[in-house]
């Protein structure tokens, strides 16, 4: 099998990916600081430190090596290729659009690591006598609300340009700024480089072992919509809106977005560029609320959008065609996965952190 | 008068923009670190030291002031909106494509260096008490070349998404980030800023006093074609174009980006952002070779294209209208710009680096 290196292995996708790998028998070289750990409130799920991870996925087929490190850093990353990785995932970003607008720090803070990260991977692959194929985390945040009646390509115009990008934070636009990058970088020197512009990932596997588990984020800087309501029902708290709850995102479950990682690191581009568009379903967030509010009872409660964006009924209509070609198809749905997710957070009901579940950051 | 801000004000345009405020009443305050004095090559005119152009331009209506420091530090830009200044300029800018491409601290210094500088002015300006008009340089290699018959528009679609951006090296790249930053912070917190794609800017102005005398680089690093060609000519060595020269490029003398940028200045857009397109015409460089060629009698010598780019004869179709609709007329054509400067290079002609004229860095 082959040794796939994962940068931010510690993330809340980094981890089930790397277990999911370890499984199948792949070796993982799993890269991360630990940012996220001393920055973010704990996850509501119990995580072990990465070397209980170690242990706890000792019993796999695959072997698990863990390396402490800035991907920012050069010698991180050649460390990395020393490993003579088959294959390289780059989850190593701070993905937190209400962290990036609260202050310059924070703002700079985002750009700088998600930038220089990926910038520092493409000139030591450039150097790199192998063409070792990556997969470049990129956010269909990138795009913004495209006008009425425009779906969102994936990746380029039908004229071969890029898409238009609209980002609405600090945050997106950090990973739009590193998509120039890696763009530039793959097709002027030829790397193999998978550029997957994702959705919003939500829920939550229930893997046997608990010490596999992945970290669950929900207050509201650093977990995203759908698992914060899932908190929020859990906790009996009002499911947060923000504003009239007309946005309307491209999202995927957490298994299907190991899924489609995993089709990608089996099926790599010849060198060069690919764009690559990784989402289940586009859902309206109060279509969601309303959902998961009929199931659990809680009220909704609607407020003051702390956001500069388009919450009224807007039309989005995004493209997927690589994942589908390469036999993508749905996990499961979201009735699914809220289901389980909703056991889950259940069972740690007590560390749900109800203060810190309303935003804190206005964008204006 | 006014008080400007000129962020960059040692630099090629930033020194002769300096001039043209002072001269008619404005008050400038000038910023600069003085990083392209020790990185570049001395500048083929001789330029006096900042405390001798303070001096030189003591006899002017308006006042200068210099300050010494970075802008990507918020307490440089903390001091410069002490000053109270009514505009400010930003052309803190490292503004060079194969510097970029030399090396990954190379690539990310300019990143670092364009995105943060932009980053830290519209931070610092959302908590300012008064609403200061920015105009902030960017250029129109962001948009790279379109497809036949498709125009390059003045920074949004018809449909008002932002034009698609194709940067051909990571310095192009660092000012599409940094465009990503300025457009959503401008537009987020209602901050005037005219984010200028500026052309290629070539040619010298001839000032009384020789201490006026703005920078002039016709290295391969940092002069741009049409300054390299007239420093090749004046040296007798052949004027080097890059593969096949059909490479057709927006640019602009430099007394008009000094026009422009003063009609901008004083026809500040209403709170929130203006994307305009700065050039005077599109040359195709093997076109520009050729006249030069024939009025100065050196040849031409085709190199092979150490940079990734199209260099066959394609179409390229610049939109220009704000710029029009202020005012703007041509000041001179490239003719009457490119004798002047022959006459002054030719003066310094000693001072040539015949040894740095030809491409030392590939993007391949």
């Amino acid at each position: 099998m082959a040794t796939i290196a994962i940068l931010g292995v510690d993330g809340y996708t980094g981890w089930p990916l790397t277990c999911h790998l370890l499984r199948r028998g792949d070796d993982v070289l799993g890269v991360d600081t630990g940012f996220r750990r001393h920055e973010a409130r704990p996850s509501v799920t119990p995580i072990v430190s990465m070397t209980g991870r170690e242990t706890a996925a000792s019993g796999f087929d695959g072997t698990l090596t863990f390396l402490a490190g800035d991907v920012t850093a050069r010698d991180t990353i050649q460390h990395v290729l020393d490993h003579e990785p088959d294959a390289i995932v780059n989850l190593a970003q701070i993905p937190s659009a209400p962290y990036s607008m609260r202050s310059m720090r924070a703002a700079w803070h985002t750009q700088r690591n998600n930038v220089a990260g990926a910038l520092a991977l493409m000139w030591a692959l450039r150097e790199h006598p192998e063409r070792v194929p990556v997969v470049q985390l990129a956010t269909m945040g990138e795009y913004g609300v495209y006008p009425d009646g425009v779906p969102i390509p994936e990746g380029f115009l039908a004229d071969g340009r890029p898409a238009p990008k609209s980002p609405g934070s600090f945050y997106h636009a950090s990973k739009a700024q590193a998509t120039l990058n890696t763009r530039f970088a793959a097709e002027t020197w030829g790397l193999p480089v998978t550029e997957v512009y994702q959705g919003i990932v939500y829920g939550l596997t229930d893997p046997d072992d608990e010490r596999l588990l992945t970290r669950f984020d929900v207050d509201a800087t650093w977990g995203t919509v759908l698992n914060r309501f899932t908190a929020q029902a859990v906790a009996g708290e009002p499911l947060t809106v923000y504003g009239r709850g007309g946005q309307k995102r491209a999202m995927l479950p957490l298994t299907d977005c190991i899924r489609c990682i995993t089709l990608l690191l089996d099926n790599p581009p010849d060198d060069g560029y690919r764009a690559v568009n990784q989402f289940q379903g586009a859902h309206r967030i109060i279509d969601l609320a309303t959902y998961i509010s009929g199931e659990t009872g809680v009220e909704i409660e609607q407020l003051d959008n702390p956001r500069a964006e388009d919450d009224s009924y807007h039309s989005y209509d995004p493209e997927r065609e690589t994942l589908d070609t390469l036999g993508y198809e749905p996990s499961e749905g979201i009735e699914e996965t809220v289901a389980r997710t909703l056991d889950v957070v259940e069972r740690y009901a007590g560390r749900i952190p109800t203060d810190a579940l309303r935003p804190d950051v206005e964008w204006r």
